[in-house]
């Protein structure tokens, strides 16, 4: 820390992403990539993208917006385009949590929260989820304080129906209730549909997992029309030109292309129930994920240790090393064939 | 506005960008975008990334920033890659300047610094240019407070020698110096060599103008070690992933052909040059300019009235209706052909 640094930073943890070998050396199954590539329309339009490099990109998205609305179910001023979702996160625990009010969130939930929290001087009121990892809904009902809560959770995979965010959202009308929704394209059932009848319901998404573009950025929020000019107020004070073209004509291809990536979804979720039921088999416990990765914990196996046994044998898992959690690994869901591998290996290992 | 937005940004008022039109039918010199086409090398990379889209891009960006590095020879510790240098921007006002301390800077400058200070709760001290819109280095010399300063400054195109650079940063040893460096490669010199003589000296550049790239979004930061790690942990508690892997791509094969940027670089200075005589010739007062831009006014003739002339002959030029200004127009410098036609477009008006 410099002698600059603004005392209100002092304290100041960033959230440490997972491994990025660039090498390609390994079966990387730490962080919730697809194993798909992108669909053809958009390699081609990134491709044409290249030669109109020199010229900014259109600061208010338009085409994209349209594009996400139509398949959100949704106007384009109900959607902001953002340089991934962590963005969008970033925007509005700016814009709408306060010193004054404290932000409740498990204590088992996305590592970034609390970040944000210390970020923007807000208070994080953490409760634990039940010893099973579900969420006990009644913590967040009628609560008369923001909520944040991803659904399904990470890094535990559950799925919270909609019934019940509907309810969070019904019982706190006077504070945001932000639901990340990075994973819902797995087998969960999105909120989006409620924000027109929740004017503090705000659902953020990803184009990183479900639409394989996780090096193109792209994420998003979703909500009435006055929570996203508030958010966009607060990019356009921040970086107006948040997305590049080649991100712009990504996304706008992806979702040309929307029934590749669905493909991808079903297949990637049929992969992880057989690879959760092979690893049951093998004694492991494993949550009942609805996301495109695997929770999973051996009775008799740390959770370290299994991580560096697997990364010895050139498989890369994530691995928390965080209360409750220290003998979990979080398994991205792979191809059938990696996943074939990655069970052989753990066979091999336990 | 909505209900939910923190009372902290009641009255934050968003920078505006330049019009970005997307059919491709005016002559566009209104965002000091470059004539020319990234390099070879950055098409063909950029393309060769499409592929990978899939895999989170590097969130230390190390390839791009040792490249850097060696590009303005400093060291990789000395370097922070943002995702344009609105982000570096951002993240220094963030880092650095506090709610106790006003920040001064130019009243006529690049219009996002009152933008940052209201999103961060700090108060600028601005100070007016002189009547000639030149820097009174006096007013920035021991002022015990933070200094912001673009350099060449926007929109005048006017340059500080890096002498009075380096007074400014000496004499305020306890305060962040930040030189917007972002037209630095059409004519001025850069102050990045000083940085590692004052710890309080941080410069902002940018691949947009000089290096074709506005469409990629690459900026950057460059300082000591300490402030560069402070700027970081702020990216890190925002965005971590704030660089696309088609960025990193980009930059990385830019500066790999500097060569193509520099010729570039020397013929926009060319003919900024040449337009500015046409245009005295003409009977305008244009400032000395050593960006990729020229700042314009005619004695008889209101900067609305040329810039809509202008409009509505298919050429787009920047008009600031703000005071001192309005009278003036900020022109893009294009190729020699376009500048050709905006010299008898402007004839034919006037």
């Amino acid at each position: 820390m410099s002698r600059f640094l603004s005392r209100r930073y002092e304290n100041l943890v960033p959230y440490v992403p997972g491994e990025q070998p660039q090498d390609g050396a390994f079966i990387k199954l730490n962080t919730n990539e697809s194993p798909y590539p992108p669909s053809p329309l958009v390699l081609e339009r990134v491709r044409d993208e290249a030669a109109s490099l020199r010229l900014y990109p259109d600061p208010d998205a338009r085409r994209l917006r349209a594009k996400l609305a139509a398949h959100l179910g949704v106007l384009p001023e109900n959607v902001l385009v953002t340089n991934g979702s962590d963005e969008a996160l970033a925007f509005a625990f700016l814009a709408f949590f306060d010193r004054d009010t404290p932000v409740r969130f498990p204590d088992i939930t996305y590592g970034f929260y609390p970040v944000y929290c210390n970020l923007c001087g807000v208070r994080a009121d953490i409760v634990p989820l039940r010893e099973d990892f579900t969420v006990c809904v009644d913590d967040y009902v009628a609560v008369g304080r923001p909520v944040v809560l991803a659904n399904p959770n990470a890094p535990t995979g559950l799925f919270l129906p909609v019934s019940d965010i509907e309810r969070i959202a019904a019982s706190n009308p006077d504070h945001i209730v932000l639901i990340d929704e990075a994973y819902i394209d797995f087998g969960g059932e999105s909120a989006v549909p409620l924000i027109n009848k929740y004017d503090n319901l705000l659902i953020v998404g990803t184009f990183s997992k479900s639409r394989s573009l996780a090096g193109a950025r792209i994420g998003y929020a979703a909500a009435c029309a006055p929570l996203i000019q508030d958010l966009d107020t607060i990019r356009n004070s921040f970086n107006p030109y948040n997305l590049s073209r080649t991100a712009l004509a990504a996304g706008e291809a992806a979702l040309d292309e929307q029934a590749y990536y669905t493909k991808n979804c079903r297949e990637i979720a049929r992969v992880r129930d057989e690879t959760a039921e092979k690893l049951r088999d093998l004694g492991f416990i494993v949550t009942d994920s609805r996301a495109n990765f695997l929770f999973i914990r051996h009775p008799e196996r740390s959770g370290h240790d299994l991580y560096a046994e697997l990364r010895a044998r050139g498989i890369l898992v994530r691995w928390f090393n965080l209360p409750r959690i220290s003998d979990y690994l979080r398994v991205t869901v792979g191809t059938a064939e990696q996943m074939d591998i990655f069970v052989d290996t753990i066979r091999a290992i336990i």
